[in-house]
């Protein structure tokens, strides 16, 4: 850890539409636990506080459920916006400190701990650290009712925790008020700002479809992660 | 079956440099059997021949494998090219007949036989015949030394089998003798031909990095593919 204290702002925004269940993704079994479990462990010991932003309507789920699995892990709760944006903003808001926050989808539990501490150093560094992968598969682009194939090495996926020294982000979600957005690297970009990319990790994926949690299972079972 | 003949061409050209494995991917074991095992018997039934596109210096080690595993199936050997667009196009000079032609990556082992069966009718129906899904990861775009957020709905990940009535991607081939594509669906572009996106599947991997495997294994033990 740096000078700077560290935070962990964690979204479960999601209400769980593409997994065919009613469960929420992110309170879905792995092994046994819940995925937002695995995810808030992998924090640890690695920030100085764990912020968990959920949708209000999930706190006595979220409540029982950390009775049910005696999870007695130090985090503060906050309520969700009604987008992903403004669930990042509220997290912010609960921060009234500098330091170097680590914003992290609910959704994977399965980054390690060793990427998100180097993406924090980075940060710290560069003002911003997002981790990235290339693109797997061909890719091709709409156009209009056509669609043409692009080159993929110009591509990256990005995942998360994207990591931001307080001041930058705060400001960047500030600048760009009432806009949405799908990450929170894209608020740099509006603001012009120059996005530093970090070797991702491949098995960090976003726990999306039913196959996600097969995939976390094995993985988990087969490695110390 | 339609009334015309279905063939596939299943291409293994890779030499396994990204799994860390001096096997290449297309041999490694999945729930103790090798990916290709896996691959071929998925179009056992569907099509009328299959075509087996490998390096000349993997023929060998095929047929050992074979033995030992008392596979049986009648399939064509070919020899590969020195990149993709080759294989293919010595998978498809073995072809001499009219029909419709699934060409598929030997690493991915999960597709689902009803999207094959699906991929071939459409491709009868309309020429051509390609599965994507929709991107799950932000992407970004490399911009000189920087990188930007794409609209990631605009993008579609494109898997195989790719398949195309036999005179439709030939004549493709044979018009751009000397270029390199990524894949086939890029060859019916540069005529400037319309391409017809397919829902592909999640599920439907290239078989790329270790974790893969592990991603293989738990889904087939999981369901019946």
């Amino acid at each position: 850890m740096g000078a700077l204290k560290n935070f962990a702002i964690i979204v479960a925004g999601g209400s769980g539409v593409r997994m065919g269940s009613g469960i929420p993704k992110q309170f879905l079994p792995i092994n046994g636990i819940p995925v937002l479990f695995h995810t808030i462990r992998k924090f640890e010991g690695i920030v100085d506080e764990i912020i968990l932003v959920l949708p209000a309507s999930h706190f006595t789920y979220w409540n029982e459920l950390c009775e049910k699995y005696s999870f007695k892990l130090n985090i503060r709760l906050v309520e969700g916006g009604d987008s992903r944006t403004k669930s990042v903003i509220h997290g912010l808001n609960a921060i009234k400190e500098a330091g170097i926050i680590a914003i992290h989808d609910a959704v994977r539990p399965l980054v390690s701990r060793k990427l998100i501490s180097y993406l924090l150093k980075e940060a710290e560094l560069h003002g911003n650290a997002i981790p990235a992968i290339p693109v797997r598969d061909s890719l091709r682009k709409k156009n209009g009712d056509q669609n043409t194939a692009v080159n993929r090495s110009e591509y990256f996926s990005v995942q998360t925790p994207q990591c931001f020294q307080y001041q930058i982000i705060k400001t960047g979600y500030e600048n760009c008020y009432g806009r949405d957005f799908s990450d929170d690297a894209s608020v740099i970009d509006y603001g012009g700002g120059k996005i530093n990319l970090v070797e991702g990790e491949i098995s960090n994926i976003k726990i999306t479809f039913r196959e996600d949690i097969l995939f976390a299972e094995a993985l988990l079972n087969a490695t110390e992660m």
